[in-house]
């Protein structure tokens, strides 16, 4: 194959169930993987989507992912949980983080749950709109494995942190949905325009000896990316300050003793990544009349759709964008390149499930 | 005069109370504001320091702050409170809504306060910093008056919204203070630069025909400042989202009908700031033992420390610079250049008060 495969969702998340109940996943867990990752498809965040499964099969076939995980309530007061993931998949943690948080929220107002033990969850904004159902605000932050150098430092040290804010929106418009990770770009990006054999902007990512290149393949070499904000003098320690307060947030705040941080400096690696996440979730209506709050959203978002610069594009509110490639990929299906379909089918050659493969192909678009 | 004046703190907050408190603020308002505006200046955020007493005193004298206004808790609910401002001071109206969170996150681990009828409240950290006192993590976002120019924008629409994450750190050393705007860079820096005659960064600011420029007196004519992470290709969608996250949970949340944003747009300049804020604060110990949390963010900045780039300077975690900062100035003075000294004497005789001028100019060191 070498041209793009359109497939239906339904079909892709059936294959991602099929591969991850093979890889002795839960049916209830392997299916939340699955809406996850093509959650991440339809949006528009390839970079968190179906593509990665080979790496999450992988994981777990080597006994990095716990696949039979029980991931339970640690501790719970007042207002507060703490999350032990078991070393479960990180969808399955931040799912179970999120529902918690939303829980409790609906008896106290406001919520903060923290999560240990947890893996890469993939696209931070899917466990943040949970919350929108409940008209509550979700918050989602987690830290990651290091990608990101700080300002002033030799290698990459921090994960690219994300941050992920859903807030309800007036009725009928996208919700606000903001998914960024604390980094300027993202390895997916590099990889992208690596493709594409296109340079990149200066300010993005560093090459292997620290210093700044706009060739996308010398800097996936060693993996350095730049703060959010670039170099000091354009605000670069703005974005290294959010991803360590994420990474104190997710990763001690939970009771982790150690994280990636402390792990890649001290060039003690660990194959267990020890994830953490912080989930907040916020009820509207202990702050006043969801009504008021509705009418004056779309006040402010009419007011800002209406103040474009002449010949500009649209001014997108986060989540827009990302709301209609959804609906496009709903209805014209997810495109997958031709080097994710092929690690797909060989995974299901491997699996022994290819009849899993073969029913997504045939439901093409 | 034409050097650097350095004033004591002690005299320095007296200057700043007694020409509020002839101002007509109460001598608890007075004295709240005059250690926010103080506390800037130790920790080297001028921008939001006493050279901002001029403006305010203005606005109090035109009435379009409200310098005896009854600061309230308009609602709680649980974990929850809604502060109304009354159009206080707004270092006044972010206090009270701080140690309204602390209080109640004392009861339930965490807790969310809202603030509507406020103004421009100065350095956010501030108020993050009450939480540290009871090992919590203190949170502050606001909304403020228009300077960013979203990205596709014509003008400037939403405030550099700031954020401040304050989190105990390890016996003796820094607590973790971040305490960033939303923009790329601030007024104060171009101000800074201008005063300099230096040019600034490409990435940073618009002229007034909307098009990029280095120029901060340029800059300055039409303040419109870009997002952090300056152009669409090296991520300013990530500083107008926080902004904009920022705008709604702060301005909107918060019961205001509408904000800056909206009246900036539609042209309909309203006077009075009705400004917003959301603390959130959360308990340490609701997560697990504290000696457990300060450990582990002693060991990861420790790594973090020993990981420093070859020839570069020390790597900094947000709050330390402004540390030791705040410890030399305490020692040997706040530093007042000419302009601002000669309006706060101008100030002072103005409100026929110039004793407390000459009682901090003899107290110079």
């Amino acid at each position: 194959m070498s041209e793009i495969l359109y497939v239906r969702h339904g079909r892709l998340h059936y294959f991602v169930r099929e591969v991850l109940k093979r890889s002795r996943l839960p049916q209830a867990h392997a299916s939340k993987v699955g809406d996850a990752l093509v959650s991440a498809d339809l949006a528009g965040f390839e970079g968190e989507g179906v593509r990665r499964l080979p790496y999450f099969a992988n994981r777990i076939s080597t006994g990095l992912i716990n696949p039979s995980a029980d991931v339970r309530v640690a501790h719970q007061e007042e207002a507060t949980a703490t999350i032990d993931g078991d070393n479960a998949m990180g969808h399955v943690v931040a799912s179970r983080s999120m529902e918690t948080a939303i829980g409790i929220a609906k008896t106290f107002g406001v919520s903060a749950v923290s999560a240990r033990n947890s893996n890469d969850f993939g696209m931070a904004s899917y466990y943040a709109r949970y919350a929108l159902e409940e008209q509550m605000v979700g918050i989602v932050i987690s830290n990651s494995t290091p990608a990101m150098v700080p300002t002033y430092g030799a290698s990459a040290l921090v994960g690219s942190n994300p941050i992920a804010i859903a807030i309800p929106a007036a009725e009928g418009a996208p919700p606000f949905v903001l998914d960024i990770a604390t980094t300027a770009t993202s390895r997916h990006h590099l990889e992208e325009a690596a493709r594409r054999g296109q340079p990149i902007p200066p300010g993005l990512a560093l090459d292997a000896s620290g210093e700044p290149t706009t060739d996308p393949k010398v800097a996936l070499e060693r993996l350095g990316l730049l703060p959010l904000g670039g170099q000091p003098e354009t605000g670069s320690h703005k974005g290294f300050g959010l991803a360590l307060a994420f990474e104190i947030l997710s990763g001690i705040l939970s009771g982790a003793t150690t994280g990636p941080v402390t792990a890649a400096a001290t060039d003690n690696r660990r194959d267990v990544a020890a994830l953490g996440h912080l989930v907040i979730a916020i009820r509207l209506r202990a702050f006043g009349p969801w009504i008021k709050f509705r009418n004056a959203i779309k006040q402010m978002m009419d007011a800002l759709k209406g103040a474009k610069a002449k010949g500009a594009p649209q001014i997108y509110y986060p989540g827009e964008a990302e709301f209609e490639i959804e609906q496009e990929r709903r209805a014209s299906g997810i495109p997958l390149d031709p080097q994710t379909a092929a690690e797909l089918e060989g995974l299901s050659r491997r699996l022994d499930i290819h009849d899993a493969w073969e029913h997504l192909v045939e439901g093409r678009k």
